[in-house]
């Protein structure tokens, strides 16, 4: 939901226009950059560059005209001075596992990739906190402390490959967010490069620092407030045990009913996931675990804690369940029948690559309590569009990820998967909810955010985005709606690797 | 800890010199405010105006030039609009609990008191929210609720009187803050008046919200980002059921030790707070619970959840504290067994008064592990002044209370109680803790804030401050320290309730 338009600010625009002139500033540039970095850390092929011109989210496009490879804070706010200096955009990039543009270079510009930033620097385990590197996979943090008895607690269903540092951009949640918070929860402190290159220290180890929250505010700031080169991160007792269940049932509304009922009774499931029957036909195509594809909704609930207790919560869980004509409840009853379950969960997205060349996952969120009725949109809207919509998500949060199956190759289509896009958060909206649960704005959902803040509170976020980053060249045009006069058409540096953003 | 030099900034000293030179620009303000909450709602007679020269940090004097008692947004909106027009400073006070000096009034100017809004406008059960006005006092909440099912859990030891509006103000903690997080945790979404006068709505009823997170970093500005005029808060479900012990050791150490394993165990109680042997004796000659005399100390734990779990969790603290050579345990096997046990630690303050004409309590976090050394540390700084000092705190968080009992008339001994403070805070800061873990910064910990942060850290704080109260008039001189030049001296309106801050 890029306007084209607006992907170039004014404030930059006349120096990359400069730098287009002639290939003297660019190669500067390149030269300068490579001092700090070395030239085996640096991209500026077209065809190395074609890996960064988007993220998971495929509908829009456009790549950096260069990319770094930085392996220390101080590399990177050598980076960012530089790209000042030649007034050229810059952004962070993890594992580029965003949903809603996130890593998009809009205009262009440097790309500051992390990825081989990924050391744990402190593992404290008296204090329960790690000290990590941005570029850090969150699952390999947690497959770390394996043997320590503590992890780290947000777990997004990419943690397999997305980045602590993308992570707190856009403060994740996961499947467990329910009972354990999001990534927010879990930050005590951080270091960044702010968009002017100078290094700032936010928060600490300790759970309560003084002054302003200002690692609070930095956290889900998705990139426009610097980058974050170091994290602190609280480290979670792994529960003494778990108890897992697969609750089919013949209805969603049943299913949603039996959700209410579960918190009602007190009972905070560490995950409580609901698949649909798109999703449950795919993952069953895909791996055949066993689901009937008959179900109209499978829940994974999840209870963890002191063993003495959790047997006691599994009968409350099925008595509900029963209560709301469960079809038929699965138990695992060993720590392999528990990974067997979670598997089925995780591997859904991989399913649906089964069912379709492309898809967009949506992330809306409404009260809990309207779970049923978005889900009934959701449907209709699927069949107003003849596009297959699968639904598999957070139901104890009421965040909803109807997935849109598309063909990217097709333009009707992908401008399909936007309107319809629209039309459920619209909906999300109009129920109560939020147009994100935990994708972030990025550039997809830029237009939504006049609908849902005034013009007061747009200008508090933006005075805040401001002090941050002045001159807007540090992830440009996410998050906020530009606003004054139409900025210029979008410019590119003269080079071969520029491709031009569509 | 105020510097006398810079009670009053140069930003808003000449106007007050103006309205001091005659008394027509000050009648002229009286007159406006008054047509906005009427003349019964207006103070500016010295007698009247003695009562909010300080609040429960009575190191420091300085009182308001007017008090008024809005009853809605509009009315605060009205009255922040007027002070700027005539650049007097301003500030919101609640039930006046702050014990650093959060709602003094430094160089007087209007205090806008907010005890007359203090209607619950909304509760809604099924998504788990109330909607409070700003002056509602803490506990009148949770009164409000019982028999739901729900209440709300930050519960600060000042919960019978102090306002959910300061709690939001400073990000007050709790006993119960071990287990469910301080009033950040607990705030999803607020109105503000900020200090221009304009109104702001920020986060909402779901837990998440798209774009910065405004609302997290306006928890705990202590006043100077404007006045909440609206919270929206989440209710916590009760617990099913409690265990409430009181162990009694014979030393500090040791049940430092057993706090230490508890938690290493795996187990977060609701509450595990300390009262040293100083303020044992004191609650028993007040009280007569019954408590040893030559105790070193008493945990108060209490774990809650599920009935089915809780007698395995006390059974195994239980077995904790033996290892540590417990002297005795004391169980709540009631409801008012349990009452019973929980107004030891609650009338705690109510037991120093009986002890000293004054206390000053101060409030310092070290890591868990470091409890043993600072307590020391209090000890060894109480013999070096000759100071009476009391431990009753957070043990849990290493949220240290040290209370130190003294004499207000005497200057000396509140020149000794500032002196003992700063090295006892200093004390913390060096084994890796804060100086503060919930009253906040105020004005009386200011100075601390340039040793805790560097230049950079300072500077982004204080660009934050500075959009949300960019001319400083409201809640002036607090939380940052002033730098630059020094400002003027003191100046005061000539009118009869003035006194000179000292």
């Amino acid at each position: 939901m890029v306007d084209p338009d607006n992907q170039t600010s004014h404030l930059v625009a006349p120096v990359l226009e400069q730098l287009e002139r002639g290939s003297g500033p660019f190669s500067s540039l390149i030269q300068q950059l490579t001092q700090i970095v070395g030239k085996n850390s640096l991209l500026y092929d077209a065809d190395e560059l074609l890996v960064y011109e988007c993220d998971g989210y495929i509908v829009d496009k456009s790549a950096p005209d260069i990319v770094v490879f930085p392996t220390s804070t101080e590399q990177i706010s050598s980076i960012v001075k530089i790209c000042n200096q030649f007034n050229v955009p810059f952004l962070a990039r993890g594992a580029g596992t965003s949903l809603s543009g996130g890593c998009l270079p809009i205009g262009g510009g440097v790309m500051i990739v992390l990825t081989r930033m990924k050391q744990i620097l402190e593992i404290n385990l008296r204090d329960r906190y790690a000290i990590v590197e941005p570029g850090m996979v969150n699952l390999h943090l947690t497959n770390a402390l394996k043997g320590t008895g503590y992890h780290y607690a947000p777990d997004p269903s990419s943690q397999g490959s997305c980045t602590i540092g993308g992570n707190i951009a856009t403060n994740s949640g996961g499947p467990h967010t329910l009972k354990y918070g999001v990534t927010t929860n879990h930050v005590l402190g951080l270091e960044a490069v702010l968009p002017d290159g100078s290094v700032i220290n936010l928060g600490g180890p300790t759970a309560e620092t003084p002054g302003y929250d200002l690692h609070g505010v930095y956290v889900g700031n998705e990139g426009t407030f610097g980058i974050c080169t170091k994290a602190i991160v609280r480290l979670t007792r792994d529960p003494e045990a778990h108890r897992t269940m697969l609750a089919v049932f013949q209805t969603i509304s049943d299913a949603t009913r039996a959700i209410s009922e579960i918190i009602a009774a007190g009972i905070i499931p560490s995950a409580l996931e609901m698949m649909d029957q798109g999703i449950i036909q795919a993952i069953e195509e895909a791996f055949h675990f066993g689901f009937p594809l008959d179900a109209g909704a499978v829940l994974l609930i999840e209870v963890d804690g002191l063993e003495i207790a959790l047997d006691e919560e599994a009968r409350r869980i099925v008595e509900i369940c029963n209560a709301h004509n469960v079809r038929e409840i699965q138990r695992a009853d060993t720590p392999e029948e528990r990974l067997l379950i979670w598997k089925s969960r995780k591997q859904a997205f991989g399913a649906i690559g089964r069912l379709s060349p492309s898809y967009c996952t949506q992330d809306g969120v409404v009260p809990r309590t309207r779970l049923p009725e978005i889900l009934e949109f959701i449907e209709a809207t699927s069949q107003k569009y003849g596009m297959r919509i699968v639904n598999v998500f957070h139901a104890g949060d009421g965040n909803v990820h109807p997935i849109l199956l598309f063909d990217e190759r097709d333009q009707d289509q992908i401008q399909q998967v936007m309107e319809a896009s629209e039309e459920i958060l619209s909906k999300c909206l109009e129920l109560g909810g939020s147009v994100t649960g935990e994708h972030g704005i990025g550039v997809e959902k830029i237009n939504f955010m006049s609908r849902i803040f005034n013009e007061t509170d747009l200008s508090q976020m933006e005075k805040v985005r401001n002090i941050f980053n002045p001159r807007q060249i540090c992830s440009r045009d996410k998050v906020l709606p530009p606003h004054g006069e139409k900025s210029q058409a979008a410019v590119s540096l003269s080079h071969p690797g520029r491709r031009a953003p569509h």
